[in-house]
């Protein structure tokens, strides 16, 4: 193995794949980044089994062969030079990587031992980036990080008559955006893991991709998106998404239509005041807007009276500061609408123009008095 | 006690002064700054016994008066506030915060706990800021954070003969750097915690000070910077300070001029490879440049050849590159000398220009080949 790359384009391969190495992976071969040079081009891939990454950079390939090397250490390495140049060479169990005045030699793991990275397509879907960017930013972050219900990781992915839907809960909050797409034929639902999706984001963005590929792997239970000249490899989350229409409440009893950046403000400064109560903030519908509340005992208080427009009923209720402003930093207009029915009814968030379909929900807590 | 601010003002000292607020104190109300409403002024003080910052506000005062409220909390109330104009007001133990929405309530604890912060100058300088900013920055990084041996977290600060001196030793290392001042008659020698040499110089980058006043306190073994509108006190570490005259040594067998950015870059990529073997780094200097060279069983090695200028004798030494990186951050000129007389002799640092006196020690790490 033997080849020749531009200091640049491996870098920007490396800075990207390095991201699904995970920092303390099951089996040493994976912290190892898999080098292969094969029809003039260099691919390298990387696993956290969970989420793989294939780049192919162009290469002057002089024998063609793989194996695998460090692959944190690779990156921060290459990222160090100052070379236009870099040599690769494989001798015996050595890789080692030449500049003009370095010279470095790298441990390797044969590739033998690398998961596989090969794939039959089943179904393959074509979209604009800029039609699933927000939609996948407006929702993933109400997925849960907590892998003791794996199914509440991922975000149930909906395509049916020409509409693409994201659905994601932790179990207390919800977040769901719909997007028109231009494939009106194709049927599917799947459960892609969060993180994997906020990755393909942040690629497309990093390359500046105007379309993402998507393919279901036959057989495998595996997605792989296609950015550029990446490759994104994820498994599918098995299981029986939570029921989310039967959470959705249709009626309401106080309906307030509220500006976003007066909210955002008045919950932080109250929040301040939540930190040692279990996070709660009260909110009180009255007649002219909300009145916020959160009270730490034996350090103080702060009530915070911000105007909205209210129809209905006045009401009680209280959240989690943090999922309102997890919420609010998603929230793409500049008026939002906050419908409930009481005090322990979900609450929800829509926004106030009707061309918007994001849809956000959140649990109330109990408060005793 | 009732006074109004404006929240510009009091932001900018709350920012300041909750700095030195430790964030596990000793005692409750060290977590409390003090304000106290006098003669037209609103002062507000923190201490962690070790440094305490004291900041004049203007203000309107409606009544006198004094007490003390949770530092960080105030610091970050504020600072969420959209409002311009800001109301205080002690109400029995409470200290009412009020804006044209928002009404806060902080719980207080009597200012009568609170450490006193009165002092009487025994000798007092004054110094440019644009003197000493340079010398407290390239010296204050090579003191020691371990607390184990107090004297060494401090910096040496000597007056004599119209030159300050400040030196600061971790005792695998030492930095020292000196400037001409104006007052040639003062004679003064004082070990200063670096910590609040580092602050007293933060402080006044932020208020663009021009001019630092110091005082020693009268029998408290105190000292305190004058900063436009704050007050920095600090107490004096007693002790015996290295003799650091007996470790710079005055002969070398080998001196190297080498190129500060080209000897930085090459550190850093041959660290990669030092990290995993104590951080050493083996520089080998050669007829012509120097060879740097570090080597981590089990995952690789590098060597790395820069261009250096040698005169006297070939030899092989080794350095932690952290030390190495850290004093060539704190270089200010293009090229340096490296002097040494052998591997496990102390590694010299100056700077090529003969005008500049920073010098900069590293002890050698021993090798086993």
């Amino acid at each position: 193995m033997h080849f020749f790359v531009l200091k640049e384009n491996i870098n920007k391969a490396l800075l990207i794949v390095s991201r699904s190495i995970s920092t303390r992976p099951q089996i040493p071969i994976l912290s190892n980044a898999l080098f292969k040079a094969e029809n003039g081009q260099l691919k390298i891939a990387t696993t956290n089994l969970e989420l793989g990454t294939l780049f192919v950079v162009p290469a002057k390939i002089e024998k063609e062969g793989e194996t695998t090397i460090p692959g944190k250490l690779i990156s921060e390495f290459i990222s160090s030079l100052q070379a236009e140049k870099i040599e690769f060479l494989l001798e015996k169990n050595n890789m080692i990587v030449k500049t003009g005045r370095t010279k470095a030699s790298f441990s390797t793991i044969p590739s033998s031992d690398f998961p596989p990275f090969d794939y039959t397509v089943k179904t393959r879907l074509k979209f604009s980036f800029k039609d699933i960017k927000d939609a996948v930013l407006r929702t993933t972050f109400a997925a849960s990080i907590d892998e003791g219900r794996p199914i509440l990781t991922g975000v149930k992915t909906t395509i049916k008559d020409g509409k693409l839907v994201f659905t994601a809960t932790d179990g207390y909050r919800l977040s769901r955006e719909q997007v028109e797409i231009e494939d009106k034929k194709s049927e599917w639902q799947v459960i892609i893991p969060a993180k994997a999706l906020s990755e393909v984001v942040r690629i497309a963005q990093e390359l500046k991709a105007e379309e993402i590929d998507v393919s279901i792997l036959e057989g495998k239970n595996q997605v792989v998106f296609s950015v550029g000249s990446v490759l994104i490899f994820t498994r599918l989350i098995d299981g029986e998404f939570p029921n989310v229409e039967k959470i959705i409440p249709e009626n309401f009893k106080t309906k307030v239509i509220i500006d976003k950046e007066l909210f955002i403000q008045s919950v932080k400064t109250t929040s301040l005041f939540a930190r040692g109560a279990a996070n709660i903030i009260k909110i009180k519908v009255e007649k002219d807007g909300l009145r916020l509340k959160a009270v730490t005992p034996q350090v103080g208080e702060d009530e915070d009276f911000i105007e909205a427009e209210k129809e209905g009923e006045e009401l009680e209720t209280a959240f989690n500061f943090r999922f309102l402003l997890d919420m609010l930093a998603n929230i793409p207009e500049e008026k939002i609408i906050f419908e409930t029915s009481g005090p322990l009814n979900p609450g929800v968030f829509r926004m106030f123009s009707s061309s918007s379909t994001f849809l956000h929900i959140i649990m109330p807590v109990r408060i005793q008095e």
